[in-house]
C-alpha cells in the first residue's frame, strides 16, 4: 500500500489519525504514529500556545512523523498559536474552516506540509489553488466539524477527477474494507478520527467513551446547536457531527432562540464538568456504529492494515 | 472483475442499472444489459400488470438478463402486478420499501434471484433473514426513495461484516472509481441510478434531463415533501432525494399542512404535465454532480468497467 501518503512521511499504513478537538491530544497522536500510521493532535479553539508545545512534544517525542491540526477560523489575531505550531515543527499540518491561506503559505515556506478540509469539489479546487500539498474530501458522515452536504464516496470520485494533487478520504472509513476503498478509488489514504474514539490513549472521559461504544449508525445528527450555545464562532457553513442527544433534540430549529439564552448556555456547560452526555456533546461519525469496544491506537492501526490483502485479491 | 453478480448472471461488468420509476423502462434497462451489465426496468407505483409486461417484453428481447425492481408498499392487494413480473420471468427481481417478505418468498419458489435494499445495518440483517439471494446497502446520498440515515461508505463497511450473503453497493457510484472502491470494499458490485439518468435511453423528458445535467453535487434534498403532495403511501421512514427546487423549499418542514392542501396538489400535478421542474421533482442523488452530458447507456457501462484497470494497480 505505497501511496504519496506513505511516501511522504515514510509511514506503513496509509491513515491519518484525524485531528479530533478534545479527542486526541499528544498521547494519540504518539500512539498512531507509533504504531506505523500518522497520528495527529486536534488543537481545539481555546488551546494556547503552550497546550500546542506541550502536545506536540508529547506527539514528537519518539522522533516519528505526526501532525496537529488547526481551527482556521481561530487563528486570526492570534499569532502565537501558529507561531507554535511552526516552532513545533510537526510533519504535516492541516489548516481548515475558514481562511487558510495565509497559515498555508507561512507553514509551507518553513517546509511543513499543508493540507487542508474540502466539503464539496469546489472547495477542493480552491485548496488546490491555494497551494496545499493534499486535500481532505471530507464527507457528510464524517464526525466533528465540516460541510454536510456531499457523502464520502461521491464526493471522493469528484474531487480526485478535479484536483491534480493527492486526495486523502474522510468520514465514514471505519475498517480495512473502507481504506481499501477509498485507496481503490485512487485516494493516497484515509482521514480516520471516529475509529479512534473508542481507544484507550484518548483524552474522552470514560463516560464519554463509553457513549461512542453504545451508539449505532444511526444515533447521529448534524448540526450548530452545540456551536450556538457555546457562542462558538464557527462559519455557520461548517456544523457538527455529534452524538444525537436530549439537548440536540430540544434545540435542533430552534437555534436563533438558543444563541442568547443564558440558562441553556449554564446548562450546557455543567453537562460538561459533570459528564452527562445526555446534554453535553460528543463528536462522532456516522462509523460509530463500527466502535464497539476499547482497543488500543496500535489494534486499530493493524486493522486497517488488512486493507492490504483486500486489494491483493485483484491481483488475478 | 468477477464476482457473485458477474456469475450468477453471467454479465461482465459488475454494476445493476438501479430500478428508477419513471426514469428506466424497458428501453433502458435493455441498453444497460446490451452494454454488459445488468438492466433493470423501475416500476411506477401506478402502473399496471400489462406495462409490467409490455416493459419486461422490451427488456428482455433479445434473450439478456434484465431485472425488475418493485415496491413492495404497492403489492399488497394487487396480486395482478407481481403475477405478471412472476410471468415475465426476469433474471432479477428487487422488492423493497415495505412488506417484501410474502413476494421474496413467491418469487425465489418460481426460481428468479431476488434481492432487498437496506438503509441500516439492522435492514440488512432482516433481509437476510427473509431470504434475499443478496442484500442492496444502500446509503443516503442515493438518489429517489430510501432511508435519510447512513451514507454509502459506512453502511456497506457494516452490512458486509454483518451478513453472509453478497452485497451490492448503491449511492454515489458514479465512475469507475466508485465501482472499484465498493468492491474493493468486499461488495459484489454497485446499483447505480443516477449515473444513467443523463442517458439516452430515459424515459425523462428532455426538460428534466436537461436539470439533471445542470445540477451540481449539493443540488440535491432529501424529504417527503413530493409524497406527501401527492398523497402517495410511501412508509415515512422512506424519504426521497430529489433535484432541489423551489416547490420543495417551499414546502420542507411544512408537510402535515401540505397533506390536506388541493391547490398545491393540483399545481403539482399541471407542472407534471406541462415539464416545469421547479416545481414538478426529478429524482437524483448526489452523484448528480458526475452527470454532466447525454451518453448512451454504452458509454456509461464502459466507463465503470475501468474500475478493472484501477483495481489492477494493486497487483504488483
Amino acid at each position: 500500500m505505497r501511496t504519496w501518503l506513505t511516501e511522504r512521511f515514510g509511514i506503513g499504513v496509509p491513515v491519518v489519525g484525524a485531528p479530533m478537538a478534545g479527542v486526541g491530544a499528544g498521547r494519540l497522536a504518539a500512539a498512531v504514529s507509533a504504531a506505523g500510521a500518522l497520528g495527529m493532535i486536534g488543537v481545539p479553539s481555546a488551546a494556547t500556545a503552550e497546550w500546542i508545545a506541550e502536545q506536540a512534544a508529547i506527539a514528537g517525542g519518539d522522533g516519528r512523523p505526526y501532525g496537529i491540526g488547526l481551527l482556521a477560523w481561530t487563528l486570526d489575531g492570534d499569532p502565537a498559536r501558529l507561531d507554535a505550531v511552526l516552532d513545533a515543527r510537526p510533519s504535516l499540518v492541516s489548516v481548515s474552516f475558514g481562511p487558510y491561506a495565509g497559515p498555508v503559505e507561512r507553514l509551507r515556506r518553513a517546509g511543513i506540509t499543508v493540507v487542508t478540509q474540502a466539503g464539496t469539489t469546489d472547495e477542493a479546487r480552491a485548496a488546490e489553488r491555494a497551494g496545499v500539498d493534499a486535500v481532505v474530501a471530507r464527507g457528510s458522515e464524517a464526525g466533528g466539524h465540516g460541510r454536510g452536504d456531499v457523502a464520502t464516496l461521491p464526493l471522493l470520485q469528484s474531487v480526485l477527477d478535479e484536483v491534480r494533487i493527492p486526495v486523502l478520504a474522510a468520514g465514514g472509513v471505519a475498517t480495512a474494507r473502507g481504506l481499501a476503498a477509498v485507496l481503490a478509488a485512487g485516494a493516497a489514504g484515509a482521514w480516520v478520527g471516529t475509529a479512534f474514539m473508542g481507544c484507550v490513549e484518548t483524552a474522552l472521559p470514560d463516560a464519554a467513551t463509553g457513549r461512542v461504544l453504545a451508539a449505532g449508525e444511526t444515533d447521529t445528527a448534524y448540526g450548530r446547536v452545540f456551536d450556538v450555545v457555546q457562542r462558538l464562532a464557527w462559519p455557520p457553513e461548517y456544523g457538527g457531527r455529534a452524538l444525537r442527544n436530549a439537548f440536540f433534540d430540544r434545540w435542533a430549529g430552534r437555534e436563533e432562540e438558543l444563541a442568547s439564552d443564558e440558562e441553556a448556555r449554564a446548562e450546557l456547560e455543567a453537562a460538561r464538568r459533570s459528564g452527562d452526555y445526555d446534554t453535553a456533546y460528543v463528536y462522532a461519525g456516522q462509523a460509530v456504529g463500527m466502535v464497539r469496544r476499547r482497543r488500543t491506537a496500535a489494534e486499530v492501526v493493524a486493522g486497517f492494515a488488512e486493507a492490504e490483502r483486500l486489494l491483493r485479491r485483484f491481483a488475478t
